[in-house]
């Protein structure tokens, strides 16, 4: 693979994307031989998410193909459907994609992008149900196959999408052998990641926290399926 | 806690940092009520860690204090050691914060600036023996604490150290409502993550990758160690 051109694994990012969403896959990619990781943007604008920015990306325009295509997910994922030139990237570089892939609500994008139909898909759980608005179907797996489409569940399931495409990509061998250099051994100190998991005050925080912007968030993403279908 | 001022948690980075060592924890802080966690680097400079550029980055220098100083690690750990601005930097943040922590071989950067003499600290596996130079005790686990010192050992040991310190500076239903807005319910798809868990190949590999770099890597950290030491 040394000397052959690398992968490529494109990330497109755009305002309120979730910054784990993405740069914790590329870590691990990043750590792959063979295999160029690269974050793009609209117009290789700066960045800015939950604070942190992120600059000197390659405008998704100059971009002609990929081997993987990762779409992040965030709040700002609605912004991003809703904008044309971010979502016709996404759909050409989908047609060159070997493996199209996206974590947590990335796979929104994906299914507004009209590339999840009849299709299963893995998203945050608090937007999960929202793929069938795009014709996919919700499915709860923390990484979820379908074909050349590989999604992750919400943020952190992100890296073991990346573990999983990382084997796939490479091998079994290499995968683990970044798995090792990143001491990836997970022990987390509580057992609330899922909604089935947490204590019930847990959840109910949360649930309260997402009820403030739960009904613009459908609104916003049945307009996006709306347009989509409509096009069609 | 909202009518207060925020506690502010100070990630100082380098050239050569490993970005998910404080890329992730940043992103749990960032969902805390009433913390603001901060990036800075000597300078205010930009900083390109693995291909990803970091900027819009608070000076060092103008940084007089902080509620939890957090130094990630990285291969330029030992480069970031020997920059007195640096260094100095961390020494200054150190006596004020309620937490000094790190993550991977943040904990050198902090044996170096002399916070853990006698002190019991974790690191990443590969590089932890090198913490008895600066007079720290290595220790295994994943999240150690000493007194007010919280370390973890490498890179995605940033994840569970989060959480840990989230639920100190709030409290554990708060933590776990970030864990749950995260989906952190990790499902490595290998068994990998540590030497004594990993294949007998993949850890070989790593190890032979390892070598390259370990004799230069072990003669800079002795220099660094004499150097903290001939300054006492």
């Amino acid at each position: 693979m040394s000397n052959s051109a690398p992968l490529v694994i494109i990330f497109p990012i755009y305002s309120g994307v979730t910054q784990l969403d993405f740069t914790a896959p590329y870590q691990f990619f990043s750590r792959l031989p063979g295999v160029k990781p690269v974050v793009a943007s609209v117009d290789g604008e700066p960045i800015t998410a939950d604070g942190l920015t992120f600059a000197d990306l390659i405008p998704l325009e100059e971009v002609d193909r990929c081997d993987v295509l990762c779409v992040p997910g965030g709040f700002g994922c609605t912004d991003a459907i809703q904008d044309p030139r971010y979502l016709t990237a996404i759909q050409t570089l989908a047609e060159s994609a070997r493996y199209v892939t996206s974590v947590c609500t990335g796979s929104l994008i994906l299914g507004a992008a009209g590339l999840l139909e009849g299709k299963r898909a893995a998203c945050h759980w608090a937007w999960r149900e929202f793929l069938s608005l795009f014709g996919a179907i919700p499915d709860p797996g923390r990484v979820v196959r379908d074909g050349n489409i590989i999604t992750g569940g919400g943020v952190t399931a992100g890296i073991d999408f990346a573990l999983t495409l990382a084997a796939e990509l490479t091998d079994p061998t290499i995968a683990q052998s970044v798995q090792l250099g990143l001491e990836y051994a997970p022990a987390p100190p509580f057992n609330a990641g899922t909604p089935d998991r947490a204590p019930a005050d847990v959840l109910a925080r949360v649930r309260s926290l997402m009820a403030k912007t739960a009904s613009k968030r459908r609104a916003a993403l049945e307009r996006c399926a709306l347009l989509v279908r409509s096009e069609k």
